[in-house]
């Protein structure tokens, strides 16, 4: 046995062990190119169809998967009726909701197409037409020595002319994305529905029931479902709203299920799951959790404590902060859980034993040692180098807080990425973001008082003050002490949304004349910005070649000892598979489906546990149809699987072994978020909600016969079991 | 059917509905001399020695039931050996740690009875030797139209004679509560051991393992118990410690079971559960969780936050104030416990639907509504008057958050009453008291800071500026608005515990002449005080008759319905018994017992989570001995009940059919601790650790084989299974 056939034997031991856990556990979110890696273990766990047809984007199911931007949604209907989840939709529901017209609370249920309502501003579908390597397109004029701040540039320019060249063609946007850290690289081209109109969503005692207080835990009972639809120029054309427009017909879209799930039966999910650290260094993890986690966390642990404290007796403020508020809470939570979960795991014991059997492998070996050895090291400094830099990028974060300074900065950054041609503008600051840039400026008025901004401010200050001195930024600390809290607040007129909104396009020359306090921040801040920028940009670009060759070494690797890959989630198209599970721990287990019967246990009437009365009454009838699930001899409202989900995944079609849709995916628990970083194994349950709720609740609690006629449910399907 | 005989239907509908649900869910807090009225159910659910023997007060298993004022305990070998929970010894071990020997975290074992070390100051064992009814010479001179302060004040005076002929017995502490609302009153007659030694604790990786995120939850892993020993004088006497002191023998002590438990099986607890509010009026009961309870929860959430951010980063002030902050942050989560199970039960619901039924049947009686008619109406009108003053009480103790402002009002009270004879002098005030009030003064040393004191004191002084005018204390404002919260810090003397201590006794002039800012504080704060007292003892004084009497009636109504009865919680000795029992809710079982695997799975080797590294290695090795429980397979370590238990009860014995000992309480659940306000039926559970996880500690752990002898665990168990 020479030294490689020992390295292989170890290899495949590892193999072995991770195969064999693999079999519950359902780990990787696939590329849809992959099917032909995994299909065998698909169908051996229940797949029905080929799983062939799951590799084509323009054929079902996959193409009737869209993307909202953030969220995940799918075609449910001839006439371009959308699936996603109650929290994809509410700030549609708060766009339309006015004075005696509460949807947020009350849902809203179009009974035409007339009646469907324009969503929130900026809502978009994406139908994804293509996903295609564009690795070598990237890597033109990136030569092995070109590195620093010249490699980030150029990776930078041919990233814009590929997504400029595919977004020429008309309503069509673009994005390119590194895989494996920059190993390869892939063109998403989608279409982009610009008309997207709300057409139902349950009250919020369905949609959101449970609230924050149920968010990430199992057992659940959120009905966390709603609808849009896409709209089109009659000649089939995407393009803004317009009262012609017509709903567009999609090439396909997903059936209903007539048979509900069961405990054990095979799932699979379709959607955009956005960021993983799965491939991160030992080295990376270790810092993660020592460091940036915790600091994130206990600062965004007393953000919101001062908003609760801030907006206190004051239920103007309350409501105006609320969706700021709930964000943060919701994402200290599940930091909380990512720190907890690494412990739980062993995360850093079980990188480094990772990371140690790959380097040995390619120590072993001269041939590998030469092309990967110096990577692994360069890789190391690098990670260290930008590990500082990000504790950096946290402090300057607390500044945030005053939104209104945000505001201030965008726009005075605009002025200035305006003084250069559109192609070399920084990523966010080109014409193709100018709607959404004018989007989110907008949206301040509604999420802004100065009191609170203020309050919010001087906490940020009181923690900035604490940060290193290099850390800080002397510039803004010398205008800040100039200027003064009072008079910031007092003098700025940037609260004003059309004063605001002027200050688009100004010229920067405009900005550093001007006497507002908060412009003149954003002014002051502005050369930090830029050389922190820059500093971080050469910090890439030299990541940028150690990561993408460390990531080929790692992928020959896994290849060599058998083990299947996937890429991190980045936002593209991925397909993920599992069961219905229950999951057993020492002294509970979760059973996999929770009833009508528990939400009504849950229900008080108040608070987040506040279900329509309607749907309570009809509980209490057990008036439930077709909709009874027969093992559990009650309505289904969620359930759980082993899919390998993530955030942005949220409104994915769950879709059973025939590719029906049986339910859409909305989150995940505490004990599994720590998947971001790893897999956890069977610690990992994603929660669903179950199809045959969705059905009762349109069909007996808010009347959407009509959807659920467009939708295909038959009326005969009353007095039928699904 | 007449009248009558149509409300004995209701009533008996209602009583048959509370049969069917106790056979399963084991209310009560039973008194001893009520064993006759429960006996025959606890023989049906597995009782096997005589229920009989359970009322008697001088024998066992009763007469080795202890009270450590606070906590629960119980006498365990013929040496005054006495187990309890790990957080009842946990301030001892607090007291012996210091530089180098840190038992806190390490635990503590005394190899022989010379190295058994005094327990923390204050520290008593009290052998309940009598419990007997004092309702007519507590209502000596109590006339029907005797009312308000007067009232107040005879029940007083007669209860503190009560108490001193009592205590006229060497070495006995007396206590006289009401029961049933003041319908009856109990003297109870006590040992009191003054020498009280701590003997072992496990490690806090055993006996706190899960710390406050466990709190309160379930699946649990908690080892918590330790043991501390009685000592008397060599001629069987208490005494303060003293060298030659030897072991108290006592009468009983409980037998360790030898077979453990399983699921189905009877267990009984017997402690002193502190207080309950189940017979408070609906009234109270809508205020108390509409008012009283989200405000407090909001305060000591607030509070919590507080002390966090005071302390952050300063590891000294982090230490002090650990303990306040733990208590803080438990009882926030208590009363939010309590307010999400009032709304999980519908708890207002059903206290008006249980009153109007008792009413009713005083209502349709001429006779009843004669004799407890008025006492309805009466009682109703004070409630609305008591919720008033209950909320400006809860202001005023805001000002607690000073805790150096604290001491010097206790300081001064003490001048104040000194100036009466002892018998008059307000409780707590008296010589009998004078021991605990040293402890409290000098306890303040390890729980203030200034800079904290003052940031705490800041934050409750912004509270308080939230009251309304006629809820806030002048005096008090006009004295702080003058000293100025920087004098007040600098110049009190108060922080040193010798000066603290030495005004103890000083005259109240001397107190009136002081210039130490926080005693000219306290004397400003004097006169509200006591006129806010007198009316409170008035209000006392009118409501006692009122409630009595609707007691009385109440008391009627249920023997009318043949529905048993037993007093709220209050401290005195009560008898609970239940079955080892899983929680099944919807999408969730809560199996009965834990496992060592499962504090394996739990174990992260840090904050909570970090049991010592000989049980990690002793359960990875699966060295558990004799102690597996047959039908787990493996090691349990706790174990949910049926027992309706509350806070006092910690420590508590928990005993099998046989009366031998099978673990000890220490804990319930967050859905269930709505018990305190009514029995929440299924929803409640209790936690206890299991008597073989305690033994397998001892054994194969921390090797305190000299005390697993003494409690009579012979040597040849090992290798038996117990």
């Amino acid at each position: 046995m020479n030294w490689n056939m020992k390295c292989l034997a170890q290899a495949s031991t590892i193999a072995l062990l991770w195969t064999a856990s693999a079999a519950s556990a359902h780990e990787g979110m696939w590329m849809p190119d992959q099917t032909a890696e995994i299909g065998a273990a698909m169908r051996a766990d229940g797949l029905q169809i080929d799983p062939a047809q799951l590799s084509r984007l323009d054929a079902a199911p996959l193409n009737a998967i869209v993307s909202l931007g953030g969220c995940s949604a799918s075609f449910v209907s001839p006439e371009g009726l959308v699936a996603t989840n109650h929290h994809c939709v509410v700030g549609s529901l708060q766009n339309i909701s006015k004075e005696g017209e509460d949807h947020l609370t009350n849902g809203f249920l179009a009974r035409s197409l007339s009646e469907e309502l324009p969503a929130a501003r900026g809502s978009r579908i994406y139908v994804i037409e293509d996903q295609r390597e564009v690795t070598a397109d990237m890597l033109k004029g990136i030569s092995a020595d070109l590195t620093g701040f010249a490699r980030h540039e150029q990776l930078d320019a041919n990233r814009k002319a590929l997504i400029a060249a595919c977004e020429g063609q008309p309503n069509r946007r673009c994005d390119v994305r590194a895989y494996y850290g920059g190993a390869s690289y892939y063109l998403q081209q989608k279409l982009e529905i610009q008309d997207v109109r709300l057409v139902y969503s349950p009250a919020r005692g369905i949609g959101e029931f449970g609230g924050e207080k149920d968010n990430w835990m199992w057992p659940r009972h959120t009905g966390d479902f709603g609808f849009y639809r896409a709209y089109v120029a009659p000649d089939g054309s995407s393009r803004p709203y317009a009262p012609d427009n017509v709903p567009y017909r999609p090439k396909n879209w997903l059936r209903i299920a007539r048979e509900g799930l069961k405990e054990g039966d095979f799932v699979m999910v379709a959607g955009f799951p956005g960021t993983t650290d799965r491939f991160r260094t030992a080295g990376e993890v270790r810092f993660n959790f020592a460091k940036y986690e915790p600091l994130w966390q206990r600062w965004l642990s007393n953000y919101a404590a001062q908003i609760k404290q801030a907006t206190l007796g004051n239920r103007t403020a309350q409501i105006r902060y609320a969706s700021i508020l709930q964000g943060v809470e919701n994402y200290a939570k599940k930091l909380a859980g990512d720190l907890a979960g690494a412990d739980a795991v062993g995360l850093n014991a079980r990188k480094a034993t990772e990371e140690t059997a790959y380097r040995n492998w390619v120590a072993a070996d001269p041939a590998l040692q030469a092309r990967y050895g110096a990577a692994v090291l360069e890789l190391d400094a690098r990670v260290e180098e930008s590990s500082r830099a990000s504790l950096q990028g946290l402090g300057a974060a607390l500044l945030g807080q005053a939104r209104i300074l945000s505001s201030a900065r965008t726009l005075y950054r605009w002025a200035k990425e305006h003084e250069k041609p559109d192609a070399t503008r920084e990523s966010g600051f080109q014409d193709r973001d100018r709607s959404e840039t004018i989007d989110r400026l907008t949206q301040l008025e509604r999420e802004y008082l100065p009191d609170i901004d203020r309050k919010l401010f001087e906490a940020a200050l009181e923690e900035y003050h604490r940060l290193d001195a290099k850390d800080r930024d002397t510039a803004f600390e010398t205008a800040l002490g100039q200027i003064g809290l009072d008079r910031l607040y007092a003098d700025t007129k940037l609260a004003d949304t059309a004063t605001r909104l002027g200050w688009l396009d100004k010229p920067a020359a405009a900005f550093e004349a001007s006497d507002d306090p908060f412009i003149k921040l954003a002014v002051a801040l502005y050369p930090g910005e830029i050389a922190a920028e820059r500093t971080n940009k050469d910090l890439a670009g030299r990541t940028q070649a150690a990561r993408a060759t460390y990531m080929q070494g790692l992928l020959a690797y896994r290849k060599a000892i058998g083990r299947p890959v996937y890429p991190d989630a980045n936002g593209s198209l991925r397909l993920t598979w599992g069961k219905v599970a229950r999951r057993t721990q020492d002294g509970q287990i979760w059973t996999p489906f929770t009833t009508a019967e528990g939400l009504l246990a849950k229900h008080t009437g108040k608070g987040e546990f506040d279900a329509p009365e309607a749907a309570i009454a009809a509980i209490r009838a057990k008036d439930y149809g077709p909709y009874v699930a027969p093992a559990l001899g009650t309505l289904p409202v969620d359930f759980l699987s082993t899919v390998d989900i993530t955030s942005g995944n949220s409104g994915s079609a769950t879709l059973n072994g025939r590719g029906e849709l049986v339910g859409l995916a909305f989150d995940g628990t505490l004990e599994g978020v720590i998947g971001d970083w790893a897999f956890p194994g069977d610690r990992n349950r994603s929660i669903h909600v179950d199809s045959r709720f969705m059905l009762w609740t349109m069909d007996k609690i808010d009347g959407a016969g009509r959807l659920l006629k467009e939708m295909g449910v038959p009326p005969a399907w009353a007095g039928k079991r699904l």
